[in-house]
């Protein structure tokens, strides 16, 4: 990449300009460590800036027609006046292949709107920290006035739980049943929903959509809410034939208006920022650890013998820390 | 405490004498450094004998009965022939305070039986780690002969978490409903269930107990297995009155019978060794720079900033990081 005119990429993200919004993308995505200081220094300009859009993450495993219903979603916000950016995280996603997300094939007709902004997810580098790079990328996304911006996830490690913690609203699709047996809901993420859509209620599986948002609104009724202030919800859906969808963001709304109401969506991002920050400082700890060669080696051989039960764990542990040069 | 004779110590553990083990779990508890190298040693010598209980997990919140149910359950194995641990983990605990937890006045027909053994919950101290020490100290009395280990805890923190990632089989006790309202089940805890069982099954509450079996039977249906080989399953007991309690033992039975059956009961110790092992690691990593007196004062003024939207969380942690000396 040729040298970035900082004040210029600033000036273009401000106005908006699709071609500068990549090419601030691109620099916060970056791996180079000469970009780390240029791209931490862009978004300390655009800072005050960002915070103006609502923030939805949605997950759901493949199959579930994630792409074909944020394309109708993306469609019916932008026909509603919005500006809608469209971001991911894949930690599957590599440097010289494309994501399983944000596939602009099946976004077909967002990709062609103005007011729509898809991009596809960062790769997983050196230096990790996907789901950083998106929320930096949702940020520059704000500074350039979306004032949506949905950030889709599929069910690999850890990258749901960072994705709800990126955003205001966290989606749940699933899948209507085709019989009796539900499809199980991956451990974990039905505790994340604020708001669950069963997709697919289209065609001949109206009722058994039916019957499914019944079935996993039960489900959700045991569970204690993390958010006071919001009892999560279950809708039905469908992306191709568009029904529900306005109804599923009026209540996406509905779950903002109650966090603003009740005082809680500033200091939820806050608190989520000082997260990210803790995240970051934690990460590269780790990093620095077990990408010590020194380190690497003897962990490796201490994992196998904390696994063979030679060793124990704490004292396998302890012996790193003394060779990464930390001792008590 | 005197300066302790390890091989009179080892061979203690090794005859089962009570006092002894107090003493070996005091070590292990302690946050001396110089306690340290001592209980690693004595935990390494005596490795090759633990790995002989069936350990069990039992989490509940406050007023659900785990004191009770745990002296019936505990009474039941000590008559059925078994000898059993009764640990516990609760990050509140003091150094000067009791702990909630291991309440002996609540357990006071346990604690009178030779071929038990109830230890309150280690303290928060400087070395935090309350769940490690007690992962420590059941492998201690595993090393004793204890056949069975239960570990105690309630919901503060990670300690659900950790406590599900040393045991095999992690039970979750509820309160049965008094109307249409079920009790909420902390989000996340449902997940890490192989067994939930509803307490209070008698008096005047059988039948409320068995709906709410029902409804969570219900509920745990639609979340998919962590475990391939264990189906999670919701019984009721009373603690008062004994009712369920051989019943649900012989459902903890039938875990463990379907763990070794399937071949996974060794794999999934082993990784769990291998993940206390990076535990302690990151632990200590974090403990190291959180600690260091230039860091904590940048760290909580950088937080403030962040948390008010001045200075991005990114660059924050590189702040910090290299405060702490470390930079990319």
């Amino acid at each position: 990449m040729t040298e970035l005119d900082l004040d210029a990429v600033e000036a273009g993200v401000r106005r908006g300009d699709r071609a500068t919004i990549g090419r601030a993308l691109t620099l916060v995505e970056s791996d180079l460590g000469r970009h780390l200081e240029r791209s931490q220094e862009l978004l300390r300009r655009l800072l005050p800036r960002t915070g103006g859009a609502i923030r939805v993450g949605i997950t759901g495993v493949p199959g579930v027609g994630k792409s074909t219903l944020i394309d109708a979603l993306g469609l019916h916000l932008v026909e509603t006046g919005h500006r809608v950016a469209v971001l991911a995280v894949d930690p599957t996603s590599g440097r010289s292949g494309g994501s399983i997300l944000g596939d602009k094939t099946r976004m077909a007709r967002l990709c062609r709107e103005d007011a729509a902004f898809v991009r596809p997810s960062p790769s997983r580098g050196a230096l990790g920290g996907v789901a950083r790079k998106t929320r930096e990328g949702m940020l520059l996304c704000e500074a350039a006035g979306f004032d949506v911006v949905l950030v889709e996830t599929v069910g690999v490690g850890q990258s749901e739980t960072e994705v709800a913690d990126m955003v205001d609203c966290f989606v749940v699709l699933m899948l209507p049943n085709a019989g009796d047996e539900l499809q199980g809901i991956k451990r974990g993420i039905l505790e994340l929903a604020d708001l669950v859509a069963v997709n697919k209620a289209d065609g001949d599986h109206v009722a058994a959509a039916e019957r499914a948002r019944q079935q996993y609104a039960l489900s959700l009724h045991y569970l204690t809410p993390t958010e006071p202030a919001w009892t999560p919800e279950v809708r039905t859906v469908s992306g191709r034939t568009g029904a529900g969808i306005a109804e599923l963001w009026e209540r996406v709304e509905a779950h903002r208006a109650a966090l603003e109401e009740a005082g809680r969506l500033a200091p939820r991002r806050a608190e989520q920022a000082v997260r990210w920050m803790w995240r970051a400082i934690e990460d590269e700890l780790s990093r620095s650890l077990r990408e010590d060669p020194a380190v690497a080696a003897l962990a490796a051989q201490l994992e196998a013998e904390v696994r063979s039960g030679t060793t124990p764990a704490t004292e396998a542990a302890t012996r790193v820390l003394a060779r990464f040069g930390l001792s008590r």
